[in-house]
Parts: C-alpha cells; structure tokens; sequence
C-alpha cells in the first residue's frame, strides 16, 4: 500500500488531517503526520520530518502532504538523506494538505499505485464546496 | 475588513489553521475558527456554526472555509438563519480549508474586498510544492 505523510507547520493541522485521514481510509496504510517545530511553535523541522521518514513504510512509495512553500525546503533537506533508491520512491503532491490527505489515503487504501494516488489527489476538483 | 470563518470536521484542524492565519496577516481581521461535534467528535454541527457566525463581525463581508462537502451543508443550514442581506454577505469559499484560509487572511488584512479575496483563493496554485 502506498503511504501518506502529512507535513504541517501546526501539530493541529498535522494531527487534525491524520485523524481525519484514518477514519475515511477503507484499509489500513502507513500513515503518519509532523507538525510544528521541537519547542511547539508554528513550523517545520527537517530533523522531526526525517525521524517520521525513517519509520513509515517505504516499500510500494510514500506521497508527503505540505501545507506552505517553506515546509517543501524541509522534507527535501529530510529525503536528502535517504539513499537514491528511497529518494526516487517519495513524492510531494501538488494538493491541498487536508483535501489531499484525506483523499489520498481513501485511493492508497484501494490498493492504487502511488501514480494513480498522486494523480487523483493532484486533480481534485474542489467546486462541490461552492453555494450556488 | 473581510472576516474568515474556518469549518472543518477536525476541532484541530480549524484551531490550527486559525492560529497559521493569524500569523500570516498583516493587521486585524475578523477571523475565526470552529470544528468537530459538540461532544468532541469529528464532525461539524449548524448550531455550533450558527454560534461563529453571530458572533463574527460581517459588515464586510464574510469568507467560509470548508473541508469537506458534509460541512457545506451544515454551513448553509446556519446561514439560512440570518436576514438576506446578511446571507448575501456570506460566500462559501471554492478553496482549500488550510491554504484558504491562511491567503484568504493576508489577503483580507491588505484591505481587498470580498470579491477580490475569493478569486485570490479561488485561484490558488499550489505548483510551488512539487519537486521536480
């Protein structure tokens, strides 16, 4: 299965999305959520991220969730470490942190690749929110 | 000022992305938060919206940030209770709740006006998160 981590820069957010991820999920998948840096403001912290990166399951690819543009510098500084072999099995989705999560563990769960994971959390259509 | 209501199912959710925003802004605007059930589950409940919505400052104009579709619905619930000149003051934003919500502040505390704020939101791209 594939996997979703959720990078936030609140530790609400992050654990908020995981919560709600899990409940809409059909299956279990690896999923974990960081947010927030080590002293508990509002941030990211590359280190936090690797140890996250560290322990999820790797194996059939991991998709990672962010909310602003400065929490992308840190999971890239994170997934530097990791060999190529890993580097080349996780990706940063261009979706929205919670939408995108909850979503992608819903597809992740139905045994969808991490292409077509990716590929239906990046196209999600958002219009049903709308009052018309 | 543009006011900013977040909805989400998640309490966590909605109190995170509040405290995001407020860091973001530029100066003061209405901006609040609410989320999850009364009894603490995820969830989002009319009455508990209704509540937010009395109490935020809406002369003008009000954006609400939603996550997903079940929480529109419980959001036009508690708008059905307010006069048609207020209703015609609210928009439902077509946006991520978390990403919304943060550019949705800055945007509303440089003096834009609502129409101004939803297409800024509206529009968001989240290229910038991928790594290519």
């Amino acid at each position: 299965m594939v996997g979703i981590l959720i990078v936030s820069h609140s530790k609400e957010i992050a654990e908020g999305t995981k919560k709600m991820a899990n409940q809409m999920k059909q299956e279990d998948i690896p999923l974990e959520a960081v947010g927030g840096t080590k002293d508990g403001h509002l941030g990211t912290d590359a280190d936090m991220i690797y140890k996250k990166l560290e322990d999820i399951e790797k194996d059939d690819g991991l998709i990672i969730l962010t909310d602003l543009g400065s929490s992308v510098m840190n999971v890239e500084m994170a997934i530097e470490n990791f060999s190529e072999e890993i580097h080349q099995k996780i990706r940063i989705a261009n979706a929205p942190i919670v939408e995108g999560a909850i979503y992608g563990a819903v597809e992740a769960s139905l045994n969808h690749d991490i292409d077509q994971v990716l590929s239906a959390i990046e196209t999600i259509k958002l219009l049903d929110k709308r009052n018309e």
